[in-house]
Formats: C-alpha cells, structure tokens, sequence
C-alpha cells in the first residue's frame, strides 16, 4: 500500500469501547447489564447467526419492536454481518408494515412479544419474509425463531468492516402520502453527525445517556450510536413514562438525556418531583422547538447542573442540522431573538437559504433551508428521481421556509408546504398558529390555505375548543390582530368537535385537512 | 444524482465561519485584524494570484517563513487553489531547504523577511523553483513578487472544492537521518482529527485560540484548521515569548492556549504574573510529557477557569492519537497511575499494542504503539516503500514502545530504537533518564545501549553536569538503585562537558551518540 485510504465505520467503536471499558456497562434495560466485552462479544455472534440464516453483504434486518437490548444489538450486529437495519415503525398497521418489508425486500424480521399478535397476518402477506426472530425474554412461539438461542449456537462472525458510503441504517419516514419512502444513512453520514455535535454533547467515557424515545426514530437510534462513539453507557427504557424516568435518571446517575418540551412539562408538573436527586444530568437536549421561557427559567433548580442545548434536525440529515447552545439561552444584550431561533449549524454542515430559483438570499429574508455537507443522507431508497431531486445542486432541499440573522443563526418559519400565499405575501401557517395556542380557550388549532378567487389562498383555522369554551369567528381573528399583521390573520375560521387528525409521531395531518378544499383543483408545489 | 457522495473539504470551514461570524474577527496578528468576510475573500483572491503564477490542481506551495497572517492564509489559498501547502522548518540549513524544495517539486516559494538572506542560495540551488513571493510588511525586494500586490490586483477564484483523501499539506518531518521525509495529510484525516478531539476541546464561535508554535509543524498548523472548524477567532504571535504572551491573553481575552511543560513553568515563574488577568483561560493544552505534580497543582491559581488537556500524539497521526482528560488529572482512588499516562484514544482512533509479529499484547504489556483509523496519514511523499512498511496491514506503527492499562490508558514507555535489549531483558531509556534526572545535580542526560559482548547492549549514560557539580560514575549508579531495578541500571557512565547533540526542536540526537559504538556493527531493528 503506498497510498493509505480508510473507510470509517461504526464498528470500531465497538472495539475502542471494548479496550476501554471492558468489563463496565455499555447498555443498560432494567435488570439487563451488557458490558462492553459481552457487548461486542453478542454483536460478533448476532452476525455469526444472521450469517446462518442467510443474511448476505448489503442485506437488511427489519424489526418491529419496542425498545429492548437487543434491539440495540441489532443496530451492531447487522452491520458487522454486512448488512443494514431496517427499524419499523410499531404505530404502523399490518399494512403499512407489510408495505415496507416489501419495498426493503428484508428476508429477516425481529419482533418482540408486543408485536407476536400482528405476524400471522404480516407472514400471509409480506413477500419475501424467510425468517421470524423472536427478541424478548422467554420461550419464542411457533415458527418463530429465538434470538437467544441463535446467539447461544452462533460463533462470533468476523466483522465484514462495511464503512465508508454503505448504508447502515434505512428508516421509513413521512408514510402521510401512501407510498413508504425510506431514508438511507451510511456509517459516514452517521459518524459526522455525531462529531459534528461533539464539542456541545461532550460525552465520553464517564457519560451514562439515556434513551427513552422509539428506536425506530432515528432521533433514538442515534443515540445508540453516539453512545458507542463515546465509549458511555447506554440506558434504556422502553418509552417515554413518569416516575421510571425520574427512578433511572437517579439510579443510573444519567448524565445525557434528550426530551421534548411537553416530556420536560410533565416533569416539571410531577407532584412527587422534589424526592429525586437529578444533579446527575449534565446535558438537557431537548427537540426542535423553543423552550418557553417560564419552564427556561424554572429548569436550573430541577437539574442544577444541566447544560441545555435544542437540537433541530431531520432523519434525512442524520439527523442534526443546528444547535441552540446552552449559552444561547442567555444571549447578550440585543440579541434575545436568538432564544427562538433553531442556533447554528453544526461544525460539519453548510446551511443557506435559497429563493424559489435556489439563489442565496440574504440575511433576514425567508427561503428555502438547504443543507450540504456528510451528514446528508445517501439518498431515498429505490426512489433515485426524488433523490435526485431533493438533492439537487448538492444540497439538501430540507422543504422547510426560515431565515438565517447577521449572525447565522437559524429561524424556522414554516414547512414549505404549508407556507399560504396569499396576495403575492408569504404566511407561515406556524407562525398563526403560534398566535393562536395563546389563546386560553384554544386547546388545538391549524392553519391552513384555502383557495380563494381573489388572493388566490385565504387563511383558514381550524380550532378544536377546550372542554367548556365558547368562541365566536370574530373573537379569534380580533385576538389574532392583536399578536401579528392584519393579512396574516384568518380569513375565516371553522371549530371542530373532534380533534384533529395525526400522524403517529403526533404531528397534525395538514394534508388530511386540505383535501376537502383542493380535491377539484391542484395546489401549487413549491 | 441518484445516490449522494460527499468529500468533506477544509473550505467550507471558511463559507460557514462567514455565514456565522462575517464581520467578527478571524484572525489577530498583532496590529492585523482579519474579519471572517476578509479571511473568504483574500484566500480566494490568493488562489487567483496563484493561478496566475502557473499553480494546477495537485501542485505545491512552499513556505519559510515565521508566524505571520499570511502564512495562515496561504494554508487555505493553497487548497482553495487546487494544491496544498508545504511549509519548511525555519531552522533548517539552506541546504536542507533545497533538499525538500526539490524533493516536493514546490515552483511558488512564499518568504518572509527573515529568511530574505537565503534566498539569492536557495534560488540558486533550488531546481524547479519558479516564483518567490514576499509575505511580509514593506516593500518586496527586487526581484521578488509581492504577496499584497498579487492578491490587490487578483480576482477571487472559483474553490477546486479539494476535499476527501485529496492532499491538504505536506510536512517535512524527523530529518535526523539525513534523506527528507514529508507526511501527506489529507482534508479527511485533518477533519477527522480535530472532530475526535472536539468533545475534549470544545471550541466555537466564542473561542479565542492563541497559537505560538512554529507554522511549519503541524502542532501549530493544526491550530488553524481547528479554530476554521470551530469557527473561532485565531490569535497568532511570532513564537512564544515572555511577557508577549500574557498581554495577548489579557488583551485579546484568550480562551484556548496550548503549551509544553517548559512553557509553562516560565509562565509560573514569570516576576510579574500576579499582574495578568488570566481568567479567560478555558482550555490549557500541554504536549505529550506528563506535567509535574508540583506544577499541576499551582495552575489553578494563575488559570482559575481552565481545564487541562495533555495531548500526544505525531504528525503522521493528523496528530492527536490520545488525550489526558481535564477529570484524568484527579483520578479516583487507585486510579493515580493515570496521571502519568497519555490518556485514553480519542474518539475516531483505534489503538493496540503489539509484539514484533503483529500480535496484540494483554493489557499492562509493553509493545509497539499501532493506530488505525481516518486521522492515519495518506502516507509519506514519493516513498511508497516506507509507506507500506509503516502502515503494514493496515495499521500505522508508531515507533513508540508503550503499553495500555486494563481502562485503555496509554503510558508511553519510549521510542522502540531508544529500547534497550541487555540479557534478554527491554529497557526502556526514558524511564532511566527520567530517574537520572532526579539527581539534583545533573543537568542534562542521555541513554543508551552500546555493544556487550556477554549482554548483546550494555546501558550507558551520557551526562552533563550542572556547572560546579562534581560526580561519580558510582554515584550515578547508586542513584540510580534507588529508583529502579538493578538490571536497568547504567552499566558505565560518561561525562560530556558539552551539551548534548540535538535537533531542531530540542529532541536528542541520540542517533549521533550511538555512532560511535555500532559503526561497525549493525544495530537490530525492531
């Protein structure tokens, strides 16, 4: 070799942990400690077993489970044995579920003892599924085969050393318009987004990072692997729930975790809060929405010794675009805008703002956030025309409006999308809605646009009331024409009974909303 | 673009430093103050200069030269061109600057004014040189173009956007066995290794970075794609110098310092420290040589707010291949042993120690220090042969003898030719010096292993004592019994009344010592 070229993958991380750590804690699930050596040990023998069952270099492993440790083995052993993870969403149906084992054409699928109830169904009717492993604790079903049993029999594979642009993870994401579409992330996109956040995560040997999102996200994922860059311990929870939060942050001495403002709501409001010691926890990150100031301002007597830092990101981008700091919380004088902004790029990433034409705009002005740097995806899997697409020119095309201040901190007006034009002026519909939520009777509200003959669309809410409330059409608009400028305001306003529908991550279906009024006319795609 | 690759590049530390920090400082050289819109714009300003000069993608940009904000510049110019630069040892002799002049085919000399006296020998030995640009204040002298002249008459060039295993810079390295040697460095391993430091370094858009160290090592060098990362501000002196130093700390209120112990201890002894405001201190980096207890433990006086980081590492290694943390300073209880080590890996670098075969050795075992990983460099120039010895099976041999404790702390045990091997036995020269240094009357020592007919090496040590100090071969030995094993003792003792032999950064030359007694044998090789 006189030339040296090296492929970084996600691998070695295992090996770096294992030298310094090996006999301590890399993942933590209840009674469940794996350390390093039997970490490493178990991701080697996974690999020996998918081996066994056929997996091939490039294959892909689905599974359809809660969170588990074996799960997060999974994320490992797939790639070790050559292949790549394909985490499935656990609020799809059976159809959705079937749709993306055929679209991933994965021959093996895991699944845990929540999810035994929908495999005849999803066996009848996925194509190409060989393989049914059982990942939970006690004896696997019929047909179906054990994880731990495998593992038992399984030699440890050598590692296959993938790295580099293979794919190590493939996530189903959006699934509002039918058709799955999968994201493809690779060993090096997943490295640089981990080290392009190190210098605010700082996580290292003495860290000990919680997870309690999904993994089928890879807002949970993720962490999997930064922990494992980091050489921390890992403890996990099967989801979101108070107190067993609050008791594994204490037991475990967490020093990382990651919320999003409602979780840190509902700790704050637990009534039995004050019997918990969480100085433990050294970084609060917390998801793409800014903090309201009363629970900022609240959060240092809760955990004394927290740093916070807002993350903003997508799955396509694996997934951080920008960070708010923990200093940025407490800005100088005559930039106290910047504690509603997304922050800055990450050291890895160039973000601009492109008009409709993709030319740069300039500071202050709304655009499209296009993104370029190692971080961006691979690409959506079989689907290279909106790869192409999206990707033109080499950047990113995010779909979300913003702006970017003097100073490149990022604004987050809007989706694209669900941007309304009205009278040749741009509306960002989260930007009414935001006026909206400070209305103490309004429970839930979304704003979309309507057509509309003379401006083309008008500004219509949606409004579902609290229990007990009572509003007229004119009150909403008058209280919005006290917050932001008058054509930003409602043009008409429709109160619904029900609550209004959303996708399983919660996010409100503006698609679903639409439709009634565009269904004979087709709306402009920016 | 169906499926997306990405090289990561150095400029784009400089597109997103503007986005970030436009009208802020980027770099400070005494009077200079170099706004990031500046910084953008005369790099690329000097790559139109270079193009004009007759510079093409992949060609070289020599430079011999002190400190100076040109210099810094020019390491961007030269990549933002297409090539890379090639900065020359200022202590070198004129014929050791046209040996690597030569040896890297570099036609663009940059020059300062110190070094104009060489230029009429250089220009006249030096085969393919071209052009010599002046890079410094004043009027260049005849027959030399001007630095600030190209750039005021140049257009910005369009970015080659180099990037990936693309060579960044190229540094003349060792020297001491005569035939030049330079080290490729490439924008990945650069990239790769400031991010695998950055959870410990914890630079951004607030820190101020102050480098002192020569440009032409990569440990000064370094410190220029690090704040580019980081997007701080760079502060630049001519070399360290008391009281230099403290003002531009105080002034420029500095957040990131890196030192060796010597420095330090000059700082400490400095008579009018107490007055420096030294507070802004975040980060004191110090070179690969455990700091004194006695000086570690007064630093917190004169650096109240600093962390410490001790860092080791070479320039084939980008250069960072392992860091003592801040917390590693105050190990727990039976832990203290990790004082003296060169800490744990960092993040993106894989470490193991190995017997002569390859082997791995258990942990507390002495061997070979070997690296893999991204920060591993693409090789050393025109020398395919040592390239493939060194990086032999995919792993880079340090040269440096060490071993790893059970928590993958790294302690460096010496460099494997400096090894002794009497009866059978390793010994390692450093740990016998160190134990000589620790007679208040040496001032100065050296070991090494000369032939033994009965032992195969014999330990001799070379010493110069301190002025006025009289000793003994028997004194020196019996001092040294009660520090260490008996076989690891000198042998015999030599008094030297001049200083030792030494290279250009202070290292002794213990090639030169040895001379005399294997010029007529050969010495093993490791």
């Amino acid at each position: 070799m006189s030339e040296n070229t090296y492929r970084m993958h996600l691998t070695n991380t295992l090996r770096r942990g294992r030298r310094l750590r090996r006999n301590e804690a890399a993942v933590v699930d209840g009674e469940h400690r794996i350390t390093w050596d039997q970490y490493v040990d178990r991701v080697a023998r996974q690999a020996g077993a998918l081996h066994s069952l056929g997996f091939e270099k490039g294959d892909r492993v689905a599974v359809l489970s809660n969170n588990n440790y074996r799960y997060i083995e999974i994320y490992f052993g797939s790639v070790w044995a050559g292949g790549c993870i394909c985490p499935l969403n656990t609020r799809h149906s059976v159809k959705e579920i079937v749709a993306c084992l055929d679209d991933s054409e994965s021959r093996i699928l895991m699944v845990d003892s929540n999810h035994l109830s929908m495999l005849p169904e999803i066996r009848q009717e996925a194509k190409g599924l060989l393989h049914v492993v059982y990942i939970d604790d006690g004896p696997a079903p019929d047909g179906v085969l054990s994880y731990d049993e495998l593992l038992a029999k399984s030699k440890p594979a050598e590692d296959a050393m993938c790295g580099g642009d293979d794919v190590a993870c493939l996530y189903y994401t959006g699934g509002t318009t039918g058709a799955p579409k999968a994201v493809m992330l690779t060993h090096d996109n997943i490295w640089w987004n981990h080290v392009g956040s190190a210098s605010e995560m700082r996580m290292n040997v003495d860290s000990v990072a919680m997870l309690s999102g999904p993994l089928f996200h890879l807002a949970g994922g993720g962490r999997i692997y930064s922990a494992a860059i980091a050489a921390s311990t890992l403890v996990i929870l099967p989801q979101f729930a108070l107190p067993d939060v609050l008791d594994a942050i204490q037991h475990e001495r967490v020093t990382h975790v990651t919320f999003v403002p409602t979780m840190l709501n509902s700790i704050m409001n637990w009534p039995e809060l004050a019997k918990y010691d969480l100085s433990s926890i050294r970084l609060l990150v917390y998801g793409a929405s800014p903090m309201p100031e009363s629970l900022l301002l609240k959060l240092p007597e809760v955990f004394p010794e927290a740093r916070m830092l807002q993350a903003y990101g997508m799955t396509e981008l694996s997934p951080t675009v920008s960070q708010l700091r923990h200093e940025d919380h407490m800005p100088p004088e005559g930039k106290e805008s910047r504690r509603r902004s997304a922050g800055q790029p990450i050291s890895t990433v160039e973000i601009k703002i492109t008009d409709p034409d993709g030319r740069e705009v300039p500071a202050g002005t709304v655009g499209e956030i296009v993104v370029r740097g190692p971080t961006v995806m691979k690409g959506y899997w079989k689907l290279p025309e909106l790869t192409a697409e999206t990707l033109r020119g080499g950047w990113m095309h995010t779909g979300d409006a913003g702006y970017m201040d003097e100073d490149g901190y990022l604004f987050i007006a809007d989706r694209i999308k669900d941007m309304i034009i009205s009278g040749g002026e741009n509306i960002y519909s989260a930007e009414v809605e935001n006026a909206l939520y400070k209305h103490p009777d309004i429970a839930e509200c979304a704003v979309i646009g309507i057509p509309d003959e003379k401006w083309g669309e008008a500004v219509r809410a949606i409004i579902v009331l609290k229990s007990g409330a009572t509003l007229q059409e004119a009150d909403v608009i008058a209280h919005c024409r006290t917050l932001i400028a008058g054509y930003k305001c409602p043009k008409s306003v429709e109160f619904s009974a029900d609550a209004l529908p959303k996708s399983g991550p919660g996010k409100i279906l503006k698609n679903k909303l639409r439709e009634r009024f565009w269904s004979d006319q087709s709306r402009r795609v920016n």
